[in-house]
């Protein structure tokens, strides 16, 4: 699983505790002001600011289930550690504050396999903006254990939920969906990464380095444009049905309007797999789901536009109906369950 | 490591996930109206208390390393997980707010064991009430790995830190040391519970249900007759060296005056221990430990008695002279390390 130690790069059991501590300290930055206490104390104080409230979401990634490293860089874990929580600020309208780092690692991984995990967090988190504030560090006896908890803000009225969803509400989906469950696949069809094409590797890379939405849930939150959103962690089936349940409505997917992203729907031809249910039941796109109702569509779409260059597709609406649907060319079919589930993935409680 | 099932008590595996979240869900209780947003969705969203600091720590318990489950019952397990979590609030003076735990568990676990879990991580935040407010269940492969994150606040002239001491400031423990040490080689020991004396049960207590110091560091701090605080989590010995070094002084402890659990004398004296060795270097205690300048003595002392029933020990004082000291019958020795590094226990970060 990690390697094999070298005097060069030895196994983090020989390198010791206070030195991992200054590596990870190190990689930290120097903290903004409202960071009252940082990393060195029982706990991390920070100054709240003024009129907001406080976003917390935590979210862990575990070795032989959400990554293996022969397959991705601890580099690329780390970043994805951090992704996958930003994702639930962005699904919030939030704006990353703070972020504690617990690991719990096997002695034998090595010094080298633990700097690349805590650079890719790190260079994630300056990037947004985020100090390292706490965490903990274990020793595992089993597989790496990777708990990321963020804290964010937002104003009471740019708060985006789950539950404010209304009949006859759109559903926008951004970017394109099934790409980062082709990415998996193809990772671990073996190929040689100096093989693929640019579409496949675009996949391997939107799998192991996902891109947290956070500027567009920010500007969506703000103009007040959408009525309830979520992320898309566990395929786009997964995320309408649990928006239509929290907002108390059903729902209805069209199946030709679902953004299948391109080198999804080439790898899924190539490999006799269904590129749509990739993009309706496969994980770990983290696009954003909103649900818009039909009067603010413009001021909607004009917000997506400020946000940048992601695209929005509409797939489908909340409905009266508590019934979540799948339409292909007028007929109607229950919309397949998402990824994700206990046995494969991981579950927000 | 977790049992046969049975129809009446199947394997989580067999449960899936939204029952288990019902569960979990079930126990968290109806939160206070500062939770703006609890369990369910992308994040929870707590309101800031007005004119406080926030206060977040996370620590983890990590079987095979913390806990063992053919010693401790789950609902011990879950208890301790948020205790040590407790701890570090209690060291900050600060008051609990809301938590957020991540679990990490084997398909194979029974339905009993992650409810006793989950039950006795409940228990204890209704006791200090503090609401569960989010989380995340995923599979492990390996151990049960379960990582908490607590939200405490403080006002900020109330804060205490690890590093306000200074030279010639008394040195303060709360209570015993050694009990818990204590109680892991008595149950690691493997006697029948029912065969325990009273004091080596008191043990096994502290051991598996320490009891966070919450009110005593509350009150310290509130009264600001501490000038610096931590708890001790890993060994008395730890803890004043991470104290010293955090305040820029050295420390000695005078080993007569640590104030060693009968409990633990007592196991130590029938196993051939040192019981002042697993009081100064056993892990998992959960006290206190304070500095105090000479002058702030007696409102220490008087908040102290207003914080119950707990005694306090003075064991030592920080010094100019950088080294830390273990001073027996006039005869200095270096400090020993602690327990509860790398490979042995967690590490604050």
């Amino acid at each position: 699983m990690s390697g094999s130690s070298s005097a060069a790069d030895p196994a983090i059991a020989a390198v010791g505790e206070h030195q991992l501590i200054e590596r990870l300290r190190a990689r930290a930055g120097a903290p903004p002001d409202w960071v009252v206490l940082g990393i060195g104390d029982d706990a991390a104080v920070l100054r709240p600011e003024r009129g907001t409230l406080d976003v917390l979401s935590t979210d862990s990634l575990v070795e032989h289930v959400h990554f293996r490293l022969d397959l991705s860089a601890t580099r690329d874990v780390g970043h994805k550690a951090l992704a996958v929580n930003l994702s639930d600020l962005a699904a919030m309208g939030a704006t990353p504050r703070a972020a504690l780092l617990s690991l719990a690692l096997p002695d034998t991984l090595r010094l080298s396999q633990f700097d690349g995990l805590v650079d890719g967090f790190s260079e994630l988190a300056a990037a947004v903006r985020m100090p390292l504030v706490g965490g903990n560090l274990t020793r595992s006896p089993g597989p790496i254990v990777i708990d990321v908890t963020v804290v964010g803000s937002v104003r009471p009225r740019r708060l985006l939920t789950r539950s404010g969803g209304r009949p006859g509400d759109e559903l926008y989906v951004t970017g394109t969906l099934g790409a980062a469950a082709a990415g998996l696949g193809i990772l671990a069809g073996g190929v040689e990464r100096g093989a693929l094409d640019g579409p496949a590797q675009a996949c391997v890379r939107r799998y192991e380095r996902p891109d947290a939405r956070l500027r567009c849930g920010h500007i969506v939150g703000k103009t007040r444009s959408a009525t309830a959103c979520m992320d898309v962690s566990d395929g786009l089936a997964d995320a309408v049905a649990q928006l239509a349940r929290a907002s108390r409505t059903g729902a209805v997917v069209e199946a030709s309007e679902v953004p299948v992203d391109a080198g999804a729907a080439a790898w899924a031809a190539a490999s006799g797999g269904d590129a749509l249910a990739l993009s309706l039941s496969g994980g770990e796109d983290y696009e954003l789901l909103f649900a818009v109702a039909p009067r603010q569509r413009r001021k909607f779409l004009a917000a997506i536009k400020r946000a940048g260059a992601l695209p929005v597709t509409r797939v489908g609406k909340l409905t009266t109906d508590p019934k979540c649907w799948l339409e292909t060319g007028g007929e109607r079919t229950a919309l397949p369950p998402g990824f994700g589930h206990f046995l494969g993935g991981q579950t927000r409680v």
